[in-house]
């Protein structure tokens, strides 16, 4: 299946959701047709610039770490039952006001993305499979009961605050840099009544954020480290069938974060999410799971869980993985010295990964996600034993290694390719 | 087990890994003790009364249907990891003010508590069993992440806002009346980072709210009509063993919108929350779900779904209900004619309640919660069949009736009895 094949098929099927949406929306106000919602419509989008805008953090500054940076600016758009989407505004990054009574803040109407913008090393900005993002982003908000929207406006408004923001943010003196970018939904509606809510609050923030798919090295001279997972315990489940483990709506998060602590407090850096009695592995933290493994044939094999049951997110990083290791690497590669790569989205089980590990067939392993990028794992605790995964030279696997260049270079425009999408900046 | 057996057991758990949470942001942070963290303390509260007070909606106010009016005043608690509890604040009831990054608008780090204000027939206020209601909220910010607290604190917080309002909002000549409380706790951290709130904010409101539990009837010669519920689909499922059904946070919530959206479109009133392959009967909505049955033994029986496995939610209304149940109708009640009730919590499944059904077995069934009180359900769609169940005269099954007369007695003041908490009012 070809990338824009995938993408064709998804989008439809979630325009399709989402028109359904938006009609029954339309007939349960009694209004008689879709002409009477205003659609989001990102041509509107009014421009009101901050008369103080603040200074960009250097590269080094701790204010990256704590994720709390935003850039001057973001968008607003406000929808209603009875009117549909308002104009967009772009408009002086700043506090929201809310009712104590809005959905958001009791029912958890809420979805987000993320995504990130990059200064290449041609100078230019970009963003990378955005269509994928806003069309996920459609699918969210349906599973969450908030408003559809046509996706591709939803990635015009993207675009415009990247657009505007980007030179000052990410100025071109420093290629290879990245800003996060969270467009999100929210139910604003000021009722406490457990139902669709009647009001909602689309918005758009950039933020700086730091890299996690290089973690320090513990001292000076050592090298990088892996990640550290720890299974989850049987007591502790993140998503199950029915469920809206595939949605990246705020109610998969929060119920995380008590497992999540005790991961870190333990000295892991990641829940390693297991299902069911025979401990399916699913996803690690909120990023999908890869393992590179030989399998008992001595074919060596990708495999990462599949999408079927809706239980993992249907990440962009871990489709562009899939398929660039299926247009690439599935005849091997030479220069390189790597035998061919057999893809597969299929079940595991940590049952599975500890015989892989303990005869030696377990080549690599990390975690693929926007925020985390590729990032390669080196142990997992599970049921009291540490499974060491061999981390390689440069504390990669080679695989991992190949295709996380390859990915970046697209983002960062080493190579030129239809996933890498230029955003033309206005001068800062 | 007495009530208090109960209240004693689960105060003193939900303390203790309270206190676990506590020590660990402690410890987290750098701090050498609880020392360092100001505990939540109701006697430090600080009034600022409104200057502009508004006024109360009249009984048939449509207003009161939409869930959107609170009272005037609203007590407001800030928590920091670095200082634990801030001075609490009643102050006039208004909007919040968050920045787009706060923790509870993505990742749904977010709970939330429903009781009950109630204007007795002897002119008292009361409340209904309150500790339950502070323990449970303990318990929920504990599975979301959020600050323990001394639950009793929030209790007098609670009863610090009722005695302000109550007076006003609910005034003397209108007994029988009551306003639902809404104490909220949200993860407030402006920071994007998917980790435990640094920051977060309790809040409780008080809101004019329409009774649920007599469900109007068709018309003004019929009786009133018994709920009408659908029983869920295989695809969509509420909670999971290892999850947090039986939390009261946002996750629950905003989830179950779409298939509830979906059975009032097809004029039911709730969803019926069916589990695993078996289809076991959980929840009605947000409420708890009963059922009266002959056995095929010939005993009558009040059956619900159990705690373990912790899908459903401990809800305070559910647990009086069985305690009432067990104390007041095991051995019968002669004057009323009605023969003696078994009361059980265990697993039963849709099945047994079509069989009971068809072999004319099913005596009565109502949900059960804070907001839906005790209302009668009249009606179960499953697989394309509508379960009809019987209603009884005064539309209420007898044993229904009497368990709803009896709890609203308590409520109401017109019985004395310790689950009956008098408010004492500051004059209006």
């Amino acid at each position: 299946m070809s990338p824009s094949a995938i993408v064709g098929e998804s989008t439809s099927e979630l325009l399709r959701s989402g028109i359904t949406h938006e009609l029954e929306k339309t007939i349960s106000n009694g209004h008689t047709g879709d002409d009477a919602l205003a659609p989001l419509d990102a041509s509107l989008l009014q421009t009101k610039l901050t008369t103080s805008p603040r200074e960009v953090p250097g590269p080094n500054d701790p204010a990256i770490g704590e994720q709390k940076t935003c850039t001057d600016h973001m968008i607003l758009v406000r929808w209603t039952v009875e009117h549909g989407w308002d104009t967009p505004q772009l408009q002086p990054y700043g506090p929201l006001t809310l009712m104590p009574t809005a959905s958001c803040l009791h029912y958890a109407t809420e979805c987000f993305e993320g995504m990130k913008l990059y200064r290449g090393f041609d100078g230019k900005l970009r963003l990378f499979r955005p269509n994928l993002n806003a069309a996920r982003m459609l699918k969210s908000a349906n599973r969450i009961a908030l408003p559809a929207f046509d996706s591709a406006e939803l990635q015009k408004l993207v675009v415009a605050l990247c657009a505007r923001d980007g030179a000052k943010w990410l100025p071109k003196s420093r290629p290879g840099s990245f800003l996060y970018i969270r467009p999100t939904m929210i139910g604003s509606d000021a009722a406490l009544g457990v139902q669709r809510p009647k009001e909602a609050l689309l918005y758009i923030i950039l933020a700086c954020f730091p890299s996690f798919d290089e973690k320090p090295s513990a001292g000076p001279t050592s090298k990088p480290q892996g990640m550290k997972l720890l299974a989850s315990k049987d007591d502790m489940v993140r998503a199950w069938p029915g469920g809206f483990g595939f949605a990246k709506v705020g109610a998969n998060y929060g119920p995380s974060l008590v497992a999540q602590g005790e991961a870190r407090q333990r000295g892991y850096d990641q829940i390693l999410w297991l299902f069911g009695d025979d401990c399916t592995v699913t996803e690690a933290g909120a990023s999908n799971f890869f393992v590179v493994w030989k399998t008992r044939e001595g074919k060596v094999q990708l495999r990462t869980a599949p999408l079927e049951g809706k239980i993992i997110l249907d990440g962009v990083t871990r489709r562009s993985i899939l398929e660039m290791a299926r247009q690439r690497l599935s005849n091997g590669w030479e220069e390189g010295g790597l035998e061919p790569l057999e893809v597969v989205e299929e079940k595991f089980t940590m049952g599975d990964v500890v015989a892989a590990h303990d005869e030696g067939r377990l080549l690599e392993a990390f975690a693929a996600g926007t925020a985390f990028f590729v990032s390669p794992v080196g142990e997992i605790h599970f049921r009291g034993t540490d499974l060491e995964i061999p981390l390689g030279e440069g504390s990669i696997g080679r695989y991992t290694g190949v295709i996380k260049a390859a990915l970046k270079g697209i983002m960062y425009g080493k190579e030129k390719h239809e996933w890498g999408h230029v955003v033309a900046e206005v001068d800062a």
